[in-house]
């Protein structure tokens, strides 16, 4: 399997993991020193602490133990060991109503000992500059 | 001058042609067809329009022909031809107060021609998940 097809059942695989709430494939798939840019504050997650595999869990549980999730208009692209995609992603329903979230999602990935992880992820929605500065939680790809 | 070093040029370029407004020198970072995730809708700017000279540099004019811009605890991330950075970026004032807007920001970068360029922009805040729906336009790195 090229590198393209192996960060992209890497990203597959993690909708996968979300959707049968398994936090501890999730986390998995990461460097312990990742750097994350998530949905919610701080603007940078702390570097030991975000990708606990308990905490996770919890959320996972606190919302039925499943999450749906999927990846629209992937991008990859390689270099070496080292490589970053882009793609659209929707997470089910916790914030965005029946239709769930639709948000953007950057992952920076390193291949450590032959193996595709996440170095950096960055999920965000933008913000509506019209005042209001509500986050844009209603748009659709 | 190395990669690490070549892009941390690139990142503080692009810092200085916010401040002086140069809307040219900003696009011509980019390769034509770079994935732009805003700080503003729509979730993924259009391909052939984001990076338009002429729409800008009217923005930078609008904003008094000078934005202050910072980057932070910027992490590069190399691999061949293919890079990826991250940081905490404050854009002046024109959201944020007085002491501006922070922000993270990712770019996606690819070596073309002997020359680093941006191939992908992730800029973003994350928004408070307190039922307010708001940007987390106030956060301090």
């Amino acid at each position: 399997m090229d590198d393209d097809a192996q960060i992209r059942r890497l990203v597959s695989e993690r909708c996968a993991a979300m959707t049968r709430g398994d936090a501890q494939a999730i986390v998995d798939q990461y460097i312990p020193d990742a750097v994350v840019f998530s949905l919610a504050p701080p603007l940078r997650q702390p570097k030991d602490g975000t990708r606990d595999v308990a905490t996770l869990q919890k959320w996972l549980d606190e919302k039925g133990g499943s999450v749906g999730s999927e990846v629209r208009d992937l991008e990859v692209t390689v270099g070496g060991d080292v490589a970053f995609c882009t793609g659209l992603e929707r997470m089910g329903a916790p914030e965005g109503g029946p239709g769930g979230l639709w948000f953007r999602s950057t992952l920076g990935l390193r291949r450590v000992e032959g193996q595709w992880r996440i170095a950096h992820e960055h999920t965000s929605t933008p913000f509506y500059m019209d005042g209001s500065m509500r986050a844009a939680v209603d748009l659709l790809p």
